[in-house]
């Protein structure tokens, strides 16, 4: 990867005159509203066919910049233009995936977050890797042979909810793979995972690892609201038996968590922490996710992460019941963000949460 | 529809007490909150036997009308007290069902949103009519012959989440429909709607129309709760089997939306605005719902919508994660309705907003 | 029970530096964030295994009692420096079960609520039966012989959504309790409690009775997020269909109701509230929660109560949607005790709360 010089780049910024820059999608209007409340400047950067549903906050945006296609997001003139409303780039899920990998590591505007995290999170295989070798708790992989039903086939890049199915035995792993590789969706077996199927309800975990506090908060949790799944279960058995369920995250419900849960939940995001910091140091900056499973003995299995802020916390505009008891004030993720930014201003050490 | 004449009864309006006067159900808490908020006055038309209930919340009535029955909301000596108190009518779910269409439309007492709209709202298939030529999405129609299963069967002027099925074949919705016939649930053919069943997740979406502004805001979104269906789901097959599915909603629960679906979301609600415009000027006014299934192609598909404020506005007597992008204050859809008249009274346009 | 003379108590206590004591689980972080707002003292009761947790929240901490056993809650020292601390103990659902039914009742240490409701609590039997006799609907119960499918088989002193099963006929009920009599789950039929299994949707309701205003609030509703029900019913039948649900009570997800069913919510409370009143003078203060089925006809059965502060009420940290009708100030069930007991002390009426 590309090395960025940030300090560089800082010395030709305006420190009181700071923006924040997102791109027009994901949690974009949360970032710009807590942007705004805590007084920094807004860039936002918007493919053309979108302007006018962001226009219609524009009391949340300094300044707009339009792109046609989300890959002139690292253009010259653009990163130019970012750099002298002195922007910092609030990378979101939907960052990596209209940019593109590689354009997104070497753009060359100071980024909120943890940029070496990106290529880990793009890999299922050496995301889980990085799971477990933070000693947190990921489902069993097997192979092909030594299965244990039931599991969940993934196929290495699959977007939206529907790269994935759900298998009973061996034969209908074998038969989902097949079909797979008949429609191309995956080239062989190197692309799947085939992962235990954990019995138990899912939960999302929003975390944010301040640098400047060096504390590890727990700023909400939600469950994801998933077409058609959601939807196949409120149907008879009779006619919902012909349709095959997916899973594309559509929204998301705001969910609290049993007290005594909070701990190992913490316990994981500390872990987290630790083992970004000695792996990809300086370590995780700002908002991730961990993404679980709750058993019914009360363990939680965690089979995702997300290495930046998630869609779930546009639930906690006005803050959640968990971010409440750290700021008691209405503190979004978003919010959350811009603040540890002020705050790094103030005590001069800005370049310390940048990458 | 009898022609009511806004600005004559104005006339004899002292605009500085102006009151905010609906009936005690459905959202009247919120409303009255958001009134009381605002600094305006609170009318309350409470049916005796609910009479203990509302005085709890007592702070927030400035002045109660009691009536025996619903149908005496029409009245003349209730019209009488609620001019004399300067009152506009918030209509909610619960209006029409209590009073009934023609008594409503009829109502001489100034109404904070499009009165023509009511009958509309009525009628299933002229609703579902208005969806459509406004360029909104609807699920298919069938007749008996050619439908394609799954559909659901619904019957004109069913109420409270009784009045339709759910079917895999002709067979079944023949069968429904007989016995329906056979109940006296309905007369005959003319009465029936064959639609689609779309597959996805159900998703209600809370606008709010200011022609003070002049601009759409999205207020809210939920998921309806429904007793039995939502709780079927929780039961093993063996024995949920046995049991027909209802509909009938018992509350809401929060939602929020992926961030890119919001574009579709608004583009649906200003084709509503545009088209109720058109047809029905001066078209909407204040709050109104569209209610649609989010299919897991991201399409949307509406199949109902409602004319006023919904229910599941109550979730956010705080404010939404959405007002809170528009006002960054608790903004409900009670309080909105409540700003909008007195912003409307500032401009000297207070009778743009009245039907 | 043994008498605690609460007076005698307070004769030594400094009104002006009261403290709010809780032990550290289930809604302690909410109560103790509430205590603050409200310009109390706390002391949190810590095992030393959860200590390092409780520190992130040590904002909200002003003293911690360290304990390395939870029943050492309740020896002399702990005591003694509770009362050192002029602290009024609020009990929640860890509390009975991690202190034990008998060291809880003889605590003296005054608590806010009333402590012979423990006793009734505690057992299924006795609690339907005060259920009952308060007027409030509950399932029917049945005998082996009479019993009507499908039917909720229960055994006395179960835990953690674990110590029952749904049956659909005789058989499969006998079958059930001779394996948990195999099991040593339960010794016989009189820890066996056979009921209806109520279709329709659950709803918890949380409760607040003032004894200063003479008044019961509505607080909040909420739904809870089992493991691993929630989870099964989103699997396909073919899978799903091996796997036996269980309810463990893992989080709480936010519901508002419809507006119509508040009456029947408030009567049962009104219900409650005066039967305790009568039955165990001087009556339930403070936090309840009613736990109930709601049907499609709109009726409401309960099936369970909570005679304290319940899990739910931490979705509500920021006020909930009834709690801003009542108080327009972000006022969770942890601040409303905060708020009572200063409103009490004022009153010069604090006695008269605590048991």
């Amino acid at each position: 990867m590309m090395h960025i010089d940030i300090k560089e780049i800082l010395e030709d910024y305006d420190l009181d005159k700071l923006s924040i820059a997102t791109l027009s999608s994901h949690s974009a209007l949360q970032i710009l509203h807590g942007a705004k409340i805590e007084g920094l400047n807004t860039v936002l950067i918007v493919k053309k066919d979108r302007l006018w549903f962001y226009e219609q906050f524009k009391h949340l945006i300094d300044h707009i910049v339009l792109v046609n296609e989300w890959h002139e997001v690292v253009k010259a003139d653009v990163i130019r233009m970012l750099r002298a409303k002195n922007a910092i780039l609030i990378p979101h899920g939907s960052f990596v995936e209209y940019v593109g990998l590689d354009r997104a590591e070497k753009m060359e505007v100071p980024m909120f977050g943890l940029r070496s995290l990106l290529r880990v999170e793009a890999s299922q295989k050496r995301k889980m890797k990085f799971l477990r070798d933070a000693g947190i708790k990921v489902p069993k992989e097997y192979d092909l042979d030594d299965l244990v039903p039931p599991v969940i086939v993934k196929f290495s890049g699959a977007k939206g909810g529907r790269g994935y199915f759900i298998a009973n035995d061996k034969e209908e792993v074998k038969k989902g793979i097949e079909e797979a590789i008949g429609k191309g969706l995956v080239r062989d077996m190197d692309e799947v995972l085939i992962q235990e199927y954990v019995i138990g309800v899912p939960a999302y975990y929003h975390f944010f690892y301040s640098p400047v506090l060096k504390r590890l908060e727990l700023l909400g949790a939600d469950i994801r609201y998933e077409s058609n799944v959601d939807g196949l279960k409120r149907l008879p058995h009779r006619i919902s038996s012909g349709i095959e369920p997916s899973f594309v995250v559509v929204g998301n419900i705001p969910l609290v968590l049993r007290e005594s849960l909070l701990l190992k939940i913490m316990d994981y995001g500390y872990k987290f922490v630790r083992h970004s910091q000695k792996e990809l140091p300086p370590g995780v900056i700002g908002p991730f996710c961990l993404e679980s499973i709750i058993k019914d003995d009360c363990d939680i299995i965690v089979f995702e992460f997300s290495g930046r802020i998630v869609a779930g916390t546009n639930i906690y505009v006005m803050g959640s019941p968990y971010s409440w008891l750290y700021w008691n004030e209405p503190m979004s993720t978003g919010r959350r963000i811009a603040r540890e930014i002020r705050m790094a201003v103030e005590k001069g050490i800005l370049d310390k949460i940048l990458t």
